[in-house]
């Protein structure tokens, strides 16, 4: 059976690069992955006041999702040289309330990417960051600042350069590896 | 006539230690500033397909009360080694449709806070990675790392220890200085 | 055989802090490590001039004890926000020349610490930003930014509080589990 | 009289990038500023027991120079997704003894650039960070990731491309404009 893999993706455009690019990962990977992806777009702000008086629906179902997943693909633009709050607070939702974190000990591999040049550094070290405290050992190379997305793919959203699939195909194999080494066996 | 600063509050809880050492900076500040507190917990997620069909009424409201203001606060609580989703989502709202972000040139200062010892050094230093880009330039020192303060309030929301409020103090007086020094003049 | 683990301590200073834990953390460990202490203070400052005129012999024993070693220790003091100049020295001249760093793959851990109440959380997270790059999975939790370091040890150089002992005990045992897990067999 | 700029070069390398551009921008600027290049390669690797016994005269001469300056401009490579260790133990350096910073209040600039394609971003960042410490205001835009810029130079180090002369010279003067805004009046 296949490890699931939830794939988060940092931006709510229909259109998206990042999704596009979840999506090709998707197809290169070993057979070994499963993905999942998460929706994150009708989350509601945390605030932990509402916490208290209740989980919203989306929440409670969000971490559901999560939660059944064995490891985590990240999958973002950058948003003012760091992650786009609908990434930040989905991240925040998953991981509480307290003690009930629904990303810890999950593997995860972290790929950023812009239509300009500078592929997402600042998102991706945000994110990875953020990671540490969550627990999630995060595949270090390859790294993934993938620059200049907007010409990537042709209209049926495959990537058009033999060199861009075969960077993608590469992560996908080494995250794969990265995943079995330590996904936690159920 | 006094310079409006609007104030970020990082979290939307109602007895947030963030709000209460805003509104003590807020008290503690000289007269040149008059101070401005923006909710940003109705915003919804920042979606450029949204964008383009039609920024709803939630984004237009923020947008225009942060444009009318000279300089800006921070104050923020650290949610997994970084800022909230609920107030990076807000500077996304606030950045966007590109050309017309409502934060560019504005001064600004960052204080982070927590209740454990580290006083959301991760927060503070995100928060002014994406200043950067913004255009927002930045009070350095004092550093406002602010721990412990989940014993610093009295019932009436009053900080207790008068080394706190000194630090505050000292913190809104040089703000002050900062803010005349770059608010643009109309 | 134990798997040597390679230390990096981030201060020269004789009786700096950072080289008292790193002892106690080793002191503490499974027998199944054994630790094996890098000096860094002789090395002089990278030049990519001297690297092609011939490495001094300073760089080339510096490479091969770490080239030696199978996990990496770093445990460092917090200079202006960021790592010392000296470890971040020690790191590049390890990194080079192109295609020869000897740090690829080896499994690493994280100490940062001061005697203030911020415990270094801002040269841990630039170290680990480097990481990334040098390809050194390293242990996310525990976290460690060891605050208020000055009055943690007796005149031996041993740590007073249990409380203290407990933590560097446990961050111990789970790097050694982490080195187990990724450590390159020979 | 111009205002003094130290000019700090991350690289130590004779034909660096860095220098070449940090020349460059030195040539384009306003009259107003004058530049005074600092070489940083031959300190010794700081070491507080060595400050204590005596600073050696390198850090003497250095923090000297740096002192006589009224601004500062920071030009860079990236080394392992951060600043070169070279240019850290210089910040060190020049950050001690404790209360005689020569840093201080000082109003800087922060140029990074790589051969490759995200042009030192993780460096620029980095360097903001320890800036923050040592209360350098730092000027946001324009944002300097100076990416290939192993092909921006003729022979004679003269920036061939119209486009990057321009860059450079906007750079130079809103770099101008932030100087003359924060100097510190003698």
């Amino acid at each position: 059976m296949p490890t699931t893999v939830a794939v988060l993706v940092g931006s709510l455009r229909k259109e998206s690069f990042s999704r596009k690019i979840a999506k090709q990962i998707a197809a290169l990977a070993p057979s070994s992955l499963a993905f999942d992806f998460v929706a994150m777009g009708d989350l509601p702000l945390y605030d932990e006041d509402v916490e208290k008086a209740g989980a919203p629906a989306p929440w409670v179902a969000f971490r559901n999702q999560v939660r059944a997943a064995s490891a985590l693909l990240f999958v973002t633009p950058e948003y003012n040289r760091s992650i786009p709050g609908v990434l930040k607070n989905a991240i925040d939702v998953g991981s509480r309330p307290y003690g009930a974190s629904v990303w810890s000990g999950k593997p995860g591999g972290v790929v950023s990417n812009s239509p300009g040049g500078i592929g997402g550094f600042g998102a991706n070290h945000h994110l990875r960051q953020s990671l540490v405290f969550l627990d999630v050992p995060v595949l270090q190379q390859p790294e993934m600042y993938l620059s200049g997305v907007g010409s990537w793919f042709d209209d049926g959203g495959n990537v058009k350069d033999e060199k861009h699939k075969e960077l993608l195909s590469k992560f996908a194999t080494t995250f794969a590896d990265w995943v079995e080494k330590h996904a936690k066996k159920s």
